[in-house]
This record gives structure tokens, sequence and C-alpha cells, in this order.
């Protein structure tokens, strides 16, 4: 398919480059063009290819930008959306969350996270680093709906085994564009000291980064502390869980020692600023990241802790809580905040063919509306986006050079009254005491 | 006009009354009839008014519920939105706000306020408690669209006056029923101790509340107390300001004795957490509000600070940090939150006619499209709102019985893009050093 998108404003995400109007060209899943007005314009326009397009689109002066990465999220447990809030923590997860997970079917995780995919569409999110029970159904959802994602294991003492995500990480890491596997496991509380040296092995062996849930809470950080005599960051790389680098989802709870490890490990951070604030676990230090150069990425965390799957709700907090705790209202500034979800994201998943717009980079493209209230007036288009964007300006999410969802209306293969039926059904099943 | 809307979902927000289907019925700018489905297919059903029906709407199972009400903004400070952020507080008021705020006229603001409406009613707002510097023209904007406002005055020692406070409160709250005028000023920080006292005895001659900005940040407090030996509540109270009640704008950094006289005078607490969270100015004490008793209804404060008008972040951003504040995830609930975005704000807003919905009240109502993705599954309505709901989901925003907002389209007497324009001209007349 070749798609041209004309009349736009364009925001690449490289660095220092401002907004600019042009076109992007799209040809199959990547893209063959980008081109400011002028050049199109110019003495040898000539000179550019003539294309049979598919498909051309009319952006109306809108904005064309990367579509956002959400590097931390379990789609699937869309089930427990608003079935699991307010009660405390550990409420929550033993009498709530763990009781229905054990009634999940890898069928049922396809279609949950089907309907998670819905809203990340809605919501110009065009890549999501998932961590769930079933890998392989939810690479199938991905794939049968069009969605990049990169897999990682949840692996602890209960599910799923050494065996298990090495098997996965090769299968996996070859099989199609859109789907990739990072090595991970759920965190340092839920898994075994022989378990986690199985995994330091692996990663080893592979030469790879590791993933996992850090120090989240400061009750996990309390506990690890008595049982290792050190924080969760310092015991696993210890380990040498860390040697290959990584991210630590969360991190709200870590030591400047933890942010030492963080920054020679070349790890990354993925905030999850809403679930934090929702389960009162804290809010993370994202200037001090910052300050250490230590990257930070944004991640919405999954549905049931949330319970939305927004970034521009999760933007806003990243620059509004980091200002609160910092006491300085003038940092981290829109752009910068910008980069975490869009550019930092891809880098947190290895994903350095959809970080920017450019010409050989994966067609994953996000038109936001700026004809609607809240974008106006325009005296800067990312602050609009950070302080008062919001996925009702999300007006067309392409992934891989496919337009998966426009003015409302979804391309993914099935109808959406059908998902919610079937995830409905899966829900009713589930809460049926 | 006579509007029927059938095969709704209704939530009243009247006390303890679940989500039940039915059918809302309007007519001109009241609610008729709110019939539960059973009401209408019962033996009586027979004895039901035949109306003569000028709209009739299916809402296909979708949510109606109360509009909300914007307990603080500053509508026209549209015209700042991304043009004066990520700078420190001080410079931002006194080398951006200041310089361009001196230079707009009445009409100037009319035409920014109209810019605000259009994203009120996308959000679901319904009312506004409207403080800035020339009430005249805000109301002419509201009328000239169809939006409820409370206007209350910003006087200091550098606009308006004693008698332009009293002039407007006489006329604007005879006038229409779209229009009410409370007593106002802007702050203690910026008036004189005899301004104070005059705004002090016009509430006694009327027996009136007043409203201001009170402790919205720490410095305001240390100032106080260094001039006057005393906190901004404690002061103005002991001005007599408080006499017949009120409410305070923010109320970030209160103390206990603060609190004490909140409660003894019948105050509200009118909290603007995306404002609080821009500026860098804390988490106010929401759940210690709760606990006296104090009512606590929510503002977005104006677009310069926040920037975006919507009151889904903001009952997010009531529930998540007044958690992460406590240490608390259980609390507050999701319903505690929507109701001060509805019913609470109305009681602050003195709007007795147009908080719940049911038989009398003004029909300000708004349709929650539970079709889309973030709105599923349906365990819990009230949770779904606050925790993942988004502007997105308002597909329909109807005042005094007027629909204005329905399915992207505004109905408000001018295009869309004229209002824009208008704002743009503005901005570049504004912004032009």
């Amino acid at each position: 398919m070749n798609v041209r998108l004309y009349n736009a404003r364009i925001l690449t995400m490289e660095k220092n480059r401002p907004v600019f109007r042009g076109e992007i060209w799209v040809k199959n899943e990547k893209i063959a063009y980008i081109a400011p007005q002028e050049e199109l314009e110019g003495e040898w326009a000539k000179d550019l290819p003539r294309i049979a397009w598919d498909i051309e689109i009319d952006c109306r002066d809108n904005l064309l930008m990367p579509g956002f990465k959400n590097a931390h999220t379990h789609s699937a447990m869309t089930f427990l959306r608003s079935y699991a809030d307010d009660v405390p923590l550990d409420k929550w997860l033993n009498e709530k969350v763990f009781p229905l997970e054990a009634k999940l079917s890898g069928e049922d995780i396809y279609h949950l996270t089907r309907l998670a995919i819905l809203e990340y569409l809605t919501s110009g999110i065009t890549s999501i680093f998932e961590m769930y029970l079933t890998p392989d159904t939810i690479a199938e959802a991905c794939l049968d709906m069009g969605m990049r994602c990169v897999l990682t294991s949840g692996l602890n003492n209960f599910s799923s085994s050494i065996e298990q995500l090495e098997d996965e990480y090769l299968k996996w890491n070859k099989k199609n564009s859109l789907i990739s596997y990072q090595l991970g496991f759920h965190a340092e509380y839920t898994c075994s000291k022989e378990l986690i040296y199985n995994i330091s092995q692996l990663a080893h062996e592979y030469r790879a980064p590791v993933y996992t849930h850090i120090s989240e809470t400061a009750k996990e950080v309390e506990e690890c502390k008595a049982r290792y005599g050190m924080t969760p960051v310092m015991f696993l790389d210890t380990m040498g869980v860390f040697e290959f680098g990584g991210g630590g989802y969360h991190c709200v709870h870590v030591t400047g020692s933890d942010m030492e490890v963080l920054r020679r490990r070349r790890m990354c951070v993925v905030t999850n600023p809403a679930s934090n604030l929702k389960l009162a676990s804290g809010i993370a230090p994202i200037a001090e990241f910052e300050r250490r150069k230590i990257p930070v990425a944004i991640g919405t965390d999954g549905p049931a802790s949330n319970n939305c799957l927004d970034m521009f709700r999760e933007m806003f907090l990243v620059a509004g809580l980091s200002r609160v705790r910092e006491g300085d209202a003038s940092s981290p500034d829109a752009m910068k905040v910008l980069r975490m979800a869009t550019v930092q994201g891809a880098r947190a998943m290895r994903l350095s063919k959809a970080d920017v717009l450019a010409k050989g980079k994966y067609a994953d493209i996000i038109m936001i509306d700026l004809h609607q209230p809240n974008m106006q007036p325009i005296h800067n288009i990312p602050k609009n986006l950070v302080y008062s964007g919001s996925k009702s300006n999300v007006c067309m999410t392409m992934i891989n050079g496919r337009i998966l969802y426009r003015n409302g209306e979804f391309n993914i293969g099935d109808s959406v009254e059908n998902i919610y039926t079937k995830c409905d059904k899966i829900v009713r099943r589930l809460t049926d005491v």
C-alpha cells in the first residue's frame, strides 16, 4: 500500500528539528519520504518519483508525529477494570487480582488483549511493551490487529519457567517485524534466588538485557532488604541480571546507589505515574533520573491499576508530579516529556526502527487534530500536546504503514462490538463466584 | 423544545441511587420526567402525558448524567495556553501573564472565553465558576453560546472596585437564568487591608458568601503571616469576610486551625489539582477536608496554568493525588470524586437547581459513550468514569435543555473556525512585542 499524507504539520521527533509543514509518503510498512513543503515546491521537485497512491489523505494542517510507545503494560488486565479499585494494594492483589487471574485461559488473554489494543489505537499508541501470562496469544492478538509489540515474560515462582522464557525469546525474535521479545521476569519479590540466578545465566548466554518490576513500593524495598540486606536494584545487579543492561518498571523508591547502578548498566527506567498514584505507591524521582542521564520511558501499566491506557494522561502526570516533587514549575519541559513518550520509549523497547519519523523507519504515525478547542491557539505544539492534549485529539493511528484507526473508526479485521461481547462473556465467567 | 432521551442508562447523582435504565424527558429548559424502564412499561404507563417531541434521541444504552461543574476557572486565559509554561511561577506571572493581561480589552475577553466554552462543551462541563477581568463580556459570551455561568470578581488593588463589585452583583443576579454572581476578590496578597475591609462590609450588607483564592502556595501563606501574623484563612476570617460562608480556591497549604474555620463557616473548598501540579504548588489535603466534612468541589483553574479544561483529568488527579498523599489506595472512592465534580460543585456555586438529574431541575445533562474501549467492560460505571474516563467519551452536552454539542459537532450560533480565527488574531496582537 502506498499512502500519501499531505497538507500536514510534521514533528519528526528528531533532535532539535522543529515542527514544519510538508508531506509524508509511506510505501508498504515504511516511510519512503518526508518532505518539507519547500522541497515539494522547489526547483527539483520534478525529480521526485511518481507514485501510484492507494490512499491520499489531506491532513488539513493537522500534526503528524511518531506514535506513542507504551513502555510497560499488562494489556489483558482489561477484565479487571473498575472491578478491583478503592481497596488497599494487598487486598487488591490477593483477593481480587490473583484469584481471577488463576482462571484465565490463553484464549481469554487473546480477547482481553484485543480490547486493550482498541484503546491503544484511540490514544495514538503504536507500540506496547507487554508483560503478561501467555505471550503466544498476546502476540496472536497483536498480529491479528496490526499492533507492534515487544513481549517480555512475567516469569515468577508460580508461572512460566526458564525453559519457556528461552523458547519464547528465540521464537518471537525472528518471526515477524511487528513482534519482538526481551528477557524479563516479574519481580524480585515473586522469584526465588535460584530462579533469579537462572535468569541471570540466560542473560549472559544471550548477552541480553533484562526487564523487570523494580522498587514499585516502599514495602517491596524493605522486604528485599530484610531478605538479602540489599535493595532490589542492588540485589539483582549483584546476581548479574543487568550485566547487559535492561530496564526497571516503576523505580519509585530508588536510592542514590541504585541510580548509580542503573546509570552504569545503561539501563532505562519506565515510569508509570497514573498507576503509582492510584495504588498509592508514590512519585518517582524523574528529575533525578534526568540529572544522572538515566533515560526515562513512560508506560500506562495495566488497566487494573491505572485504569486507562492513555499516554496523554501519563505525559501530563510525568510533567506535573515531577514539578511538585521538586518544587520547580520549570521542569521537565514539554519536549522532554514528549521524548520520553516516543523516542525514549522506543529506545527502552529496542525499537530503533520505530523511534522517529524519517526515511526508512517503520511507518508508525499518528495524526493529531489541531482543530479542536484544546489545541488552540497554536503557540507551541509540543506544549499543547503534553499540557492540554487528549486522546480525543488522535484522529489517525497508523502502524507499520497500515491505518488501523481513523476518525473514530477501527480497521482491525473485526467489529468493535464483537470484541466487547467476547470480553463481556469472559468477564461474566471469571467473576461468577 | 421538547426532547426525549430514550434507551439510556441514567446516573442521577441523587444520593444512593444506582445507575438504572430508562428515559429522560426535557421540556424547554427543565427536566420534566425521569423514568426507569419499568415505569414506562408498567400498568399505568398509559397515564403518562403524550408529548409532541421536537427531538428524540436513541441513547443506545449510553449513560446520561448531570454535567460537570467546573467550580474555578479563568476562561479567557486561553490566549496564554502553551505561551508561558516551563518557567518558575514568579517569572510566569510577572513576565508573561501580567504584561499580556494589561493589553486585554473586554471584547478580547469575549472571544477568548468563547474558545474556552467550546472546550467545556467537549468535556461535558455545563456550569463554570468564572473569575476574570470583565464579567460583563464573559456573561455575554456565555449567553450567546448557552453556557451556565456563575460569575465572581477578581477584584484587587489594581483592577475593579468595590462599587463595580456591587454593581455587578446586583446586575447579574436577576438578569437571566443562565447567569448568576457571587461576591469575590482575587486574593489576600493582591488586596490591601482597607479593600478587604470594604469587601467584608459588602458581604455583611447582602449577607452574602465570599469566594477567593486562598493558600495556593506556601510562599503566599508565609508572606501573609509576615504581614499580619496570621494565615490567609485566619486573617480573612478575622476581617469578617466569611461571616456568611463562601469558598476558597486551591487551599493547598492550610493548617488544622484554618480547616476549623472553613468548617465552622460552612465554606467549601475548590481544589484545582492539575494547576497545583503544573505550577508546583503542592497537593491539597483532600482526605483531611473529607474527614472534617468540609465539602470539596473541583475546578480546572485557567488554561494558562492547567493548561486544559477537562474535568476527567481533574477527577483522576483528585483520586490519585489524595491516595499518594495519604498512602492509602482505598480512598477517596470513585463515587465520592464524582460527587465533587457534580453535586458538590453545584453546591459551591449555589446552583441548587442544576445539581442532580430530577424532575424540575435544569436540564444540564451529558451523555457518555460507553461503547468506547476505555469504558469496557462495564463492571462499575462511576469507577469507569473517574479512573478511565476521558473527554472523548462525551458524546452530548445539553445545557438548559439545549443540545450545544453532539458527536463532535457544536451548536453554538457560530462556526468553530470563526472563533479560532478571532482568537488567533487577538493572540497575535497581544504577543507582538
